[in-house]
């Protein structure tokens, strides 16, 4: 595969899509893209992304509740549907994640700095999602992310009693590109960048 | 290139760097990567993102002093680091990037919606945070991520008087192999992902 190609894989062609075929996604396909996504780099490796891969008709009527009605019916078409989440006590893994300094789990630890881990979390689980979309991508499976549910509803189905939050949805799998809109145009480099 | 040369491009044999060569980027390569990253998906196609290309002594000098002081070192050897920052105003945008449906402006409008406006720009800049460094390992730069530094103070040296505010600094370059810590562990699927 030439470079131009999976440019245009990972970022140019790819599209978010609404629309599913029904073709299955194999649960070994998930964990390859889990042990790929893994590797992608995070501050001080606090890794906080968690994943539930919802994909049997219970879990999914579980998470139907909890969804934007724009989002239904393509969120029930999908053959998965990750709720991409976060551990917003991640800082109790880094003795083992990060054996360099392991005091780094006290730049956490109690209720004064508990702003400060809720932000660490929400930047790294998310600078996962995007590792987890490009490395969903690179497998050969189109993503739908998703922000649109009832984080409050989508917890209590799902996280209930744990120290987990959900942060957004990316449904997975084979997409129709029949059921693709338009593509909405981008900022250009000048009005996002300043070469300083 | 194989599917696999790709994988551990961006993944598996990618690393965080704290060591340069003095080999510089040309900024057509800054440009070729905002313009590759820009395609991955955001929330209503918000795209928050906002990059500082810092080049130039007179730019990392006022870099340098909002640094952590683990972080000087390795900043200053590196040809280029990038503020990637978020405009607490992006929605302003949305008219324009989002025309299949305008009024989505109006959900992040106001007082009220303020904490709603700012997670959002944060979940989504970090989203592009994670598109932009894989971007640049793509097109062949090496990426030094790094989160340890004076907020306040590096948003009062390049974003006063702006609705920027910084989410974190991204050196580019070469990376010299040599000053590369050991790998660090990640969690296993087990421990990060539940199948449901």
């Amino acid at each position: 595969m030439s470079l131009n190609d999976i440019q245009d894989r990972l970022f140019r062609q790819a599209r978010s899509h609404n629309g599913w075929h029904p073709e299955p996604v194999p649960d070994a396909r998930l964990r390859e893209l889990y042990e790929l996504m893994i590797w992608g780099p995070t501050s001080v490796n606090c890794s906080p992304a968690r994943v539930v891969f919802v994909r049997t008709p219970e879990a999914k009527a579980r998470l139907k509740d909890a969804l934007s009605p724009g989002n239904v019916d393509k969120a029930m078409a999908a053959p998965v549907v990750a709720i991409l989440a976060y551990d917003t006590r991640f800082y109790e893994e880094l003795p083992r994640l990060f054996p360099h300094n392991p005091a780094v789990k006290t730049w956490f630890e109690g209720e004064a700095k508990q702003g400060f881990a809720e932000t660490t979390a929400l930047r790294n689980a998310s600078l996962q999602g995007g590792y987890f979309i490009l490395a969903a991508r690179l497998l050969g499976l189109d993503c739908g992310p998703m922000s649109g549910f009832d984080a409050g509803k989508l917890d209590a189905a799902f996280f209930a009693g744990s120290s987990l939050k959900s942060n957004f949805l990316c449904a997975l799998g084979y997409g129709d590109p029949s059921k693709l809109f338009a593509r909405s145009p981008r900022l250009a480099f000048d009005e996002a960048c300043t070469l300083a």
